[in-house]
């Protein structure tokens, strides 16, 4: 009967409608971080997408005291040594906007002269209890290569440059129900539906 | 093949996520107002819920150029005259926050001696193509009465308070599964579901 409540720790409406998306057929009860007005954000300082998911989602379950779920997620591009990498949401400052990091990031791909643009999406999950307990963690790739410029409107962040393997439309230019088979967040979370699943079993009646 | 873009005309998050849950089931790519940084506000001045939500599907389908569902809805109560109504989001005037809203409706009440605690919370939903043309405009009602105090932590806006008819739960307390069953968007929302089916079958292969 009752829906268990899953907070899913982003103020980035464009992730949230993703995971929304993505979650949709779990029986959860979704709040992002907007409806806990007096919630501290957490720096996000690690060196791996894994930690610094792991660091939101210990955070906020316990700062909320539900069941969190948090994405830490970035570009990695080959010519340049795997930067933007961790720092993909400040790579061009805070406050930036999208297309300001987007515009760095082709900028500074065209000063290689290697000619090579392949690049990949990674992001982690993590799952936290109330207790600040990780209970799971889930990596997710995708592969694909940078655009010579910014290619569709759908998504958000990098998405407008960067076409995935087998495909020859950006994130940007594909739509929700592509992007939400073949993405790099859509392959973490197929890591977690299972244990998200046994979650609200375990919470039923017993 | 080609999913249609659906802009959700808000920048609530709890509505978004509402919306993104009662709209998983349609082959549309959602975007919020948020991946449009320079989109420019309009004014909710009418005197109606259906004007409101036409006015916001109107403005912001001509701005993005998607075809765009804006939702404008709010609580009225009995013993306050229907208010706070079409003014529910500014009850408490602008950037006061959920708290302050309802706090500010169960002193109002509470000044009241007719023990009348009856209320309905009601939706427009309009959606309007990027000429600026209605296509479709629907209204939900949902029945029922002001709680003594606020209860419980899911959705947003006015839901603590609310206990619908047939529960003993406010919609803060209910799951997200029993509101989108039930509550005042969704039943707007049914009634526009079948057109917005209709626009996704008409755009594709033809």
């Amino acid at each position: 009967m009752s829906e268990q409540t899953l907070v899913i720790a982003t103020r980035n409406s464009g992730k949230l409608i993703e995971l929304c998306e993505l979650l949709s057929d779990l029986p959860f009860t979704l709040r992002d971080l907007n409806s806990f007005p007096l919630i501290e954000s957490v720096e996000e300082a690690g060196e791996t997408f894994a930690e610094n998911a792991s660091v939101k989602a210990r955070a906020y379950a316990q700062q909320t005291q539900f069941i969190t779920l948090a994405d830490d997620s970035g570009l990695e591009v080959s010519a340049l040594g795997g930067a933007p990498g961790v720092r993909s949401a400040r790579y061009a400052g805070d406050g930036a906007s999208d297309a300001q990091r987007t515009n760095k990031l082709l900028a500074e791909l065209s000063r290689q002269s290697s000619g090579d643009r392949r690049a990949r999406f990674v992001s982690a999950v993590a799952i936290a209890n109330p207790a600040g307990l990780i209970l799971s963690v889930s990596i997710g790739v995708c592969e694909g290569r940078i655009a010579n410029a910014p290619r569709g409107q759908n998504g958000f962040g990098y998405d407008p440059v960067f076409i995935p393997n087998g495909y020859d439309k950006s994130f940007g230019e594909l739509s929700a129900e592509v992007k939400n088979e073949i993405s790099h967040r859509a392959r973490a979370l197929k890591g977690t539906l299972n244990f998200l699943r046994s979650l609200t079993a375990a919470s039923g009646d017993g």
